[in-house]
């Protein structure tokens, strides 16, 4: 069976990487296109190596009144647009929204689709969570639920790619010559994300996140994410891995690694990989995530929730290796 | 129906990216892997994102004697070693050579799939062509054919990704900090791909490519190749573009561009870019190629070959889009 | 002697450089700094490492009106409005002007300092070659002076890192993403460059540049330029060698190499790298040259051009290695 | 009045930069390299760009019974053979060593020039701190001066270029391909420079260090280290600025910045930024720690404490700008 897919925000990164995960999906057909900054383009122009069945596709100014018959819709538009742009369209249309608007939203499941997957089965409105919360919460989740770490008092050292800044040229900040050889921290102590990883800790230990510091900083590369997060607790390393492998036995998308995972093991993918480090001596548990921003922090995540709201297999169009090197 | 797939060379990046696009196609299913320097290692060690499926596949040291039954191998070795090394792989093994070992060579078709695939189809053993003379050939083969540029004096100033290097290691000049922000011309005036272009140049011509000069250049970034290809001819921009849209009509991997191409439009694709740009006062054709090196110039290409000497659809496992950004 | 000194434009990567090489210059004293986008501003707010002593200095808007005493100003604006911005500028300031305006127009000083010192010294009004031309230029000089390369049909590819772009936020295309691992050729048969090239061949060689073609191409680096020429002639690779050590005997600034030179080379210098490859079977000469575009290319070759024209040693506050790595 | 200077260790990236600052330096003469990978090289085969009056330099094979008259030698070898490579340099030869071997050995200074610049003044033998800690000690000595910091429970979260892991070549896991757009956790729990941070923290504290934690980071550049500390305390981050602004009142090299520091603000020079933020509802205070490791954390550090033990300016050779971009 094949769903009629559409996407708006085409013209973002994570519209474009959903729009190429779709491409090769095996039950999606991309059928609707919209986006503010290529209106008026086919695909082709957007995207030169689209798909040829594709690239005559017309992107389409954002119109909700104006949508040909849909199955799914993924949103990929900037923080505070995504509210408004998404209230008209018809409740028949399922909704993937990749944007920041919906996360803890009523009415809207929080797709952290790797630790609650029976949560977002069935829905029809869906909020993935930010690439930060993906790679930190994937991390966290075992640790928390088991309660290998204390829920205060947690670290969260990130790092993202330059594609997590958005498209070039809105910021002559995120010019190549300013950021290549460059390592730049931002939005201290006081970081958009922060409130969204501070619920679902919550959420998941059942303990107060009060203490969450979280440090994001811009790394010269493109995609990836890396979350080196520290905290309390006396387990070991290997409680913390088998813990881990526990979780997440059966589960499709993340790997637990004997070894500190890096960001290049995900790139192009959906899998997120996490792995732990430990010293009771010290009282410190440190876990590592990494997952690629534009996959499992973006798209892929997207593409996996659609597969569950679809019931469709969680793998459908996510099961290749990663691009290497 | 599906093939039995074996790779030897997997621990190089060639053999590594034809196990990312075996692990996505629908006919070939991968059953043997052989490494010199992974040799004893699971697959998931080595690619630590692998398809699950996969990941306890043990690596093997090349031994053509203890093959288990394959259908198709791919060989990806060092220039001087896959002669000796396949030379006892039984003859109902398909192999597809990715190596330089055996182009031009007597029994071996030459895999310049887009130009020649009729030659392919039905054979044994074929020989891919190299990645500069992927990008190069395929630019060329047009107005090479109708005539449009001269054989002789062909000037190549080819740039490549530093994956076309090989692995790092090996060589203390391919390391990061000397390479990074750095950009270099090597092998001039007798790289050793330039005897493959020249052949193929008078064999698409009938015409001598006695003045061929070819320079390359290592850019730092992973992947891609961009050719720019400097000829004498009468011909504008519109028949030269005219030709290669008639030569390619109906070919999958080939797209005929107005803009010059980018290497970041093929990004782990089987896609080659061409576009050309002439001015018939100047007497001047400049045709450009791109192509990811790894992609078109190695594994997409030989999985193309497989394809054809399979029986196979040439796209199966190779219509993904381009990763981007 | 000290030189009271302004620069307009401090806002630019040139003109940020500019900064930098006055800064350490022993006869060079910075004390005017203007620039549209940064007006207003204390330098140290502008560029956080600049010592301690130019910290304050305030970053004006530019008015030609109210001008310190200068002895000499920097110019370094974008192409198109220097000719305006520098007319009302007081006779008895020196003017260097980095910028595009001034090449090639009646009183002033063509800036190729390498090859015309001579012309320079004296002068108070010197424009800068380009960043392409400088490179281009400087490796052709000696074989058109020696007639070993025919002035028409020369064909130079050049490659450029992004800094050569100006700085980020204009355009999009120029953002981390999008140009990180990506090589994009531009302008074919009608970059700006080409008539400023073209002349100066015509004056170094008497003889017709008709047939030139120049293209450029945006490598994923911040820094450099490598200019590959390929032209007609009988010269061997040792008689051009040769003829470029005869024509830079006793110049500081110009390096002539057996090996292939390499963009890292130069980098943060006033260091320009020739060397040659040539085949006469094959009627051929490769001619490359090497400079940073902010170097050789802009600030440095704009210093250099002010210590002529002041009277001071051409290599004052430039004779410090180039970085490396 | 000049000093004779020699280098042992010219091959690797922390040689190579103090050749290319001691170059530039007022009162120091490179009289003598030495270097196992290029021994019998000429110093421009090396170092293409090397001023003309240090091009012909022969370097030599390690041996200290032949010495000539130095009166400073800079060694840079790799942790584990400077002591005994410097054993029986004479005592009359003053030596900072850059390397490992002689941090908190007997009768050799600890050469944190910033923040002991008096006990490093006439001392004959200096051992520099590593990289990483002279970003980290810079930012939390103040901090730990003025007790706002507790000195246990310290998290330091680092991340560094990559000529931070020496020359390429020796290691395939740090070739371009498969370091660029990859970031790499390393070494957690037990990196070597652990004790020396522990061993600082506790005498600029007078406290236990015992909970430290210290986590590095591989980054895609070449240059740059930040350190992020998360530490315990109830400071305001007003509080925390005004200490270090008091701390290093008068001292050249260290900025402290409102704005977190970016590491292109340091590169190529000796400069070290810090800047804080504290929350005390939290409990939290942050440090923010930027060096080029080559530079403040490597050669621009040596020539520093060179500097102090000659009694010579301790900014003689290290007052330029920063390069950028």
């Amino acid at each position: 069976m094949s769903f009629r897919v559409g996407i708006v925000g085409i013209s973002g990164f994570g519209g474009g990487e959903a729009m190429r995960l779709i491409a090769s999906h095996p039950s999606f057909e991309l059928v609707y296109a919209a986006g503010e900054g290529s209106a008026g383009s086919r695909l082709v122009e957007r995207f030169p190596g689209v798909p040829a069945r594709l690239a005559e596709l017309r992107i389409e100014p954002w119109d909700p009144e104006a949508l040909p018959k849909l199955d799914v819709l993924f949103a990929s538009l900037p923080t505070g647009m995504s509210e408004t742009a998404l209230a008209r369209v018809p409740t028949d249309v399922k909704i993937v929204d990749i944007g920041g608007d919906h996360r803890y939203v009523a009415h809207w499941a929080y797709g952290l689709a790797d630790v609650w997957p029976a949560q977002i089965a069935g829905r029809t409105r869906v909020a993935n969570p930010g690439c930060f919360p993906a790679a930190t919460l994937t991390a966290l989740a075992p640790l928390l639920a088991e309660r290998l770490i204390e829920p205060g008092n947690i670290v969260i050292d990130a790092k993202t790619g330059l594609s997590g800044a958005g498209r070039g040229g809105a910021d002559s900040r995120f010019g190549y010559a300013e950021t290549n050889e460059n390592l730049v921290p931002y939005g201290l102590l006081e970081h958009v994300h922060m409130p969204e990883i501070a619920e679902t800790i919550e959420r998941l230990s059942g303990g107060s996140a009060a203490g969450l510091v979280f440090t994001p900083h811009l790394v010269p590369m493109t995609r990836g994410i890396l979350v080196t997060i520290y905290g309390r607790g006396q387990a070991t390393t290997s409680q913390c891995l088998d813990a881990a492998r526990r979780f997440y036995a059966g589960r499709a998308f993340v790997r637990v690694t004997d070894r500190p995972p890096q960001t290049k093991w995900a790139t192009g993918s959906n899998l997120a990989f996490v792995s732990y480090a430990a010293d009771p001596a010290r009282n410190l548990v440190i876990a590592m995530g990494v997952v690629d921003n534009l996959g499992k922090g973006a798209a892929g995540q997207a593409v996996q929730n659609a597969n569950l709201i679809c019931g469709l297999p969680e793998t459908a169009g996510l099961d290749g290796a990663p691009i290497w090197p």
